[in-house]
């Protein structure tokens, strides 16, 4: 079968033909969307903020840290104010620039504070994982301190209204460490999370002091089907203080509250709340074992379910 | 214990040589394999192509929109070209670069097709999830989108029967998300994966319209043991329209479909077909909670199984 | 309200003074941290050395190629002594540059033994998937060898004693592929992991010869409220060879040991050792399935728990 041949020209027309059509991703009312790799770019100089001498290449020790840090700074604010000004273009809200500005101000007065809870977390790390040699081992390896990390500075922003990029903010996070929390989570001080990927935190969880989960936890909302109609209520489960959840677990609903000091063991799927100090866990009297070499008839499979 | 000084010279030849051993990763037959690198700054170019404004530095607004849309897909072919040819190398088919730039030329002419179900995926997350706060907000955010968005492009590719280049596209996006769908499943309209990190689907999965899934669910094959001898063979299930597969939960085996309308409950390990509109679930009798404060003894263990 | 406005110079002199407070993460003993930047640097050109032609923008036959394979070891050693250096001055060891040195010379002079040992990797990736094509798609696209490339590397410096450096290497490979392998793992040959987000292995964990895993498998530790009581202790599971591990399935405790020919089915939960060739699974009788049309009242929801 005989096929003509394509056109490199026509095919970038009808490409940008579809460009102009009434579709949302199309742009065609002319808005500006915020830019994921310029707020990639902050974000880079956010945890050059927060661990000078880890990120970025001014060492600690530099006579310059002063003004490298003003010039930081004065980038993240110049930066953010735009993209956060593209962000107001797309939703319902207005802003003007100089009271985003503010906003942006605001927030990042406030990173001195965060450091000094990213130190209480750095130290449930060291606590809690005896495969951590020391304090710097847990900043320089642990992927945990640069979601948790980015997620209370982008929290700072959320605070103060601002749309979209505190949500960009941490899927950039989530990209790097497949840990990805919701900029709108509260999180109280020494915060750990061992290995982390696929760790889920939604917007409207609330998780006290000194709480430790492991790779997979959730912690999601129930009756998902009613989708937009629960956009701001309280759609996530509270964890007290004190309290581990183990890997792979599931906690759901905005009511759901587990007691302070309490332990939730692997894969538990938790829909309802439980009293403090509770340990909650599966039974375990459905593990299945049987040898391959005792099978009627001689035959073995690998696996047969 | 004295240890003689080891030499950089004589360990750079010493792989040197094992580059021409008769193996496999020595290349020795001088092939040259398709570049990682290339293939991912094609994929970035894809991005701008669906998303202009979004990726990429030129704005929506920009005069030199149309130019800079023929220089994407320009560029894209001429890479996708010279990498699918090498592609071609390491298999036992053959294609002269002429057939194989048509073959790129006529999956690119459907992009215009596919920005048209990217927006029935935006749209089927703005609806479902009430965290997002606009379309827009989908587009800027949900790394399912960029998953998606790569999945369908490879698609044509892979239809084409472009070797290895539309797995390695899928791979790419794997790492920046979390989310490992294969080049070969089919996938209707309105598709939505929420969160994402640890998703797999596989090669022969086919999903229909409307199908929303959470993180960490697996469309896989059943019996692998059996490996090679399966290739080409359908391995992965069918998910009817207006399905939901809730976080953590596996479908296996090629001839099992989830029939329209049904839900799968989280952690649900499902091995055989289920009529349309089931709810699947696992009993939720066996959860044990107890109080750590009534242990007999007086004593405490914060974990024991 | 009125607020008064911000000031940038301000904001920067008070995150500049909290790197002056005797805090950790305020470095003030002037030690300087191993840069994550060089060391993911340092992972690539590494990554080059193992598959010439598919990382690095040398082709496999170029004739510069033993120029370049010199550059890329001298490039190696020089900034893995420098990382090296800096990791030692945050423990309580101490060595000397030169030692440094002599130890990464000595790991990097088992890189070809390394490329022998990954040749086993990728035939059992290539015979384990049916959608693998060849070898040569494994080696361009599949994330394990990615990730076990840099463990089985990072695991030389580890034995050598270098610290803190194998472990920032590791999870550079845990961020760009989610599987999170120790650089303590003692890994046998023809080790795959196949699609793999989400796998988590322990710093004491021993694999044999010819052991699969699937995404989401945890070989992890019990007891882990001891903490660092715990360090340096064999924590983590023994696998035995030709053991396969499906989906989901965590494997826990450092006297737990799967013997040899075992198969685990997904989301098994296992805490203790089984003898070899058993066949380990969940009790199936616990799924439940009913129909959304048969609810008394004729209520359908679309999910409840």
């Amino acid at each position: 079968m005989h096929r003509p041949a394509e056109n490199v020209s026509a095919i970038a027309d009808s490409i940008f033909e579809s460009y102009r059509l009434e579709r949302r991703i199309g742009n065609t009312d002319g808005s500006i969307l915020p830019s994921k790799e310029v707020i990639g770019s902050v974000c880079e100089s956010i945890l050059e903020l927060l661990f000078p001498g880890v990120y970025g290449e001014e060492p600690i020790t530099s006579p310059h840290l002063r003004m490298v840090t003003g010039h930081r700074v004065r980038g993240v604010v110049t930066r953010l104010t735009i993209e956060a000004w593209k962000a107001f273009q797309i939703t319902e809200n207005r802003s003007s620039a100089a009271e985003i500005e503010q906003a942006v101000l605001r927030s990042m007065k406030k990173v001195p504070e965060v450091r000094e809870v990213l130190e209480t977390d750095i130290e449930a790390a060291y606590r809690g994982d005896p495969a951590a040699a020391g304090h710097d081992e847990v900043i320089v390896a642990y992927p945990f301190l640069e979601a948790v990390a980015i997620q209370r500075v982008a929290h700072l922003f959320y605070r103060e209204n601002l749309p979209v990029v505190p949500r960009i903010m941490t899927e950039w996070a989530h990209s790097r460490t497949g840990i990805d929390i919701s900029p709108g989570t509260e999180i109280g001080s020494h915060f750990f999370i061992d290995h982390g990927t696929g760790v889920v935190i939604g917007e409207t969880a609330k998780i006290g002091s000194n709480v430790k989960l492991y790779q997979g936890v959730a912690l999601i909302a129930r009756s998902l089907s009613a989708g937009q109609a629960l956009h701001g209520q309280k759609r996530h489960p509270t964890i007290e203080d004190n309290v581990t959840v183990y890997s792979g677990s599931s906690i759901m609903g905005g009511d759901t509250v587990v007691g302070a000091g309490s332990t939730i063991g692997a894969n538990v799927f938790l829909t309802h709340s439980v009293p403090p100090r509770s340990v909650v866990y599966f039974d375990k009297g459905k593990l299945q074992i049987r040898s391959k070499d005792n099978r009627p008839g001689g035959v073995i499979e690998d696996w047969a379910i």
